[in-house]
């Protein structure tokens, strides 16, 4: 995938989905999809995300390539409100982040909802800039989740932002297996 | 599935994927991925896609109750400019979308770039709107590509609109293997 990823940048990118809207964790999804289909090794760091989520988990399991390391309690919490365990769990996280980002086996690394874990305070925007300028150059990164910093979008190369237009959450729907985990 | 999609609406939802930036097809992707991973079958209907994007045929193939169909001819034309083979592959895509959103045994159709198959006059806006008015209930679809008209917005249960903040392009450089297609 070097080949690919180097035909036509000196470097792998760093992208950005954010913003309100659907479809970031699954368009980094889409994303790893493709990397696959030209035979890419990839890795997904789900941040926040210690609750499972069994559409992703067994639907990636069926693509060649692709490691999930998922972090994060299983609870939910406002801002502010965040455990021990929280911090711990995303500075997991960030080790696991650390070391996918400078194994040269990696194309594609996914750091999922990384964005909001610095919105919820469990990581410093530093953090994040540190673990990007640190990867390999060969590898595609992606961070996903809404609330992305300034800092992080000024460092992206490609930034995207999902804004919600209509959903259905407005008439007071829950979450739906199969569509949104 | 049926009872997955079912289980909070009455209905399969409309999903519309459009705007200027990343993700629309891929997110499209990661849809079908979280439902295979809930045994869901899927078929994914390409308008204006002859031309082989390997990267997601071969991924998607991995998926277990996926099935793909591509039409539209290989070539790029401007808005205006298109031939009888252009016509005549759309309305090829918009008979197989007929067959699939009628067929019982589907829980996820996703008509993908047929939004700018109407931008391109290739399809009515009507064409779409009665696609969508036939489809059986138990059927989510998604509609992906930009250029979505405000018929079909309205009709919609769920609307992102991909916006474009920072994109390599505007360093003119070209679409990539792997990640664009």
């Amino acid at each position: 995938m070097e080949a690919i990823f180097l035909s036509l940048f000196e470097k792998g990118l760093i992208h950005v989905y954010t913003g309100n809207g659907k479809g970031k964790t699954t368009s980094a999804m889409g994303l790893i999809v493709r990397c696959v289909g030209h035979e890419g090794k990839v890795a997904m760091v789900q941040f926040m995300k210690g609750w499972p989520f069994y559409g992703e988990i067994k639907g990636l399991s069926y693509l060649p390539g692709v490691e999930l390391f998922r972090t994060g309690s299983d609870r939910c919490f406002k801002k502010g409100e965040h455990t021990e365990v929280d911090l711990r769990e995303a500075r997991r996280g960030l080790e696991i982040a650390e070391r996918c980002l400078t194994d040269p086996k990696y194309d594609l690394v996914v750091l999922d909802e990384i964005n909001v874990a610095v919105h919820f305070d469990l990581l410093k925007v530093s953090d994040v800039l540190n673990l990007i300028s640190a990867k390999l150059a060969s590898i595609e990164v992606v961070l996903t989740g809404r609330y992305a910093p300034k800092e992080i979008i000024e460092v992206a190369d490609l930034v995207t932002e999902m804004v919600e237009i209509k959903h259905p959450y407005q008439k007071n729907v829950l979450a739906r297996k199969g569509i949104e985990y």
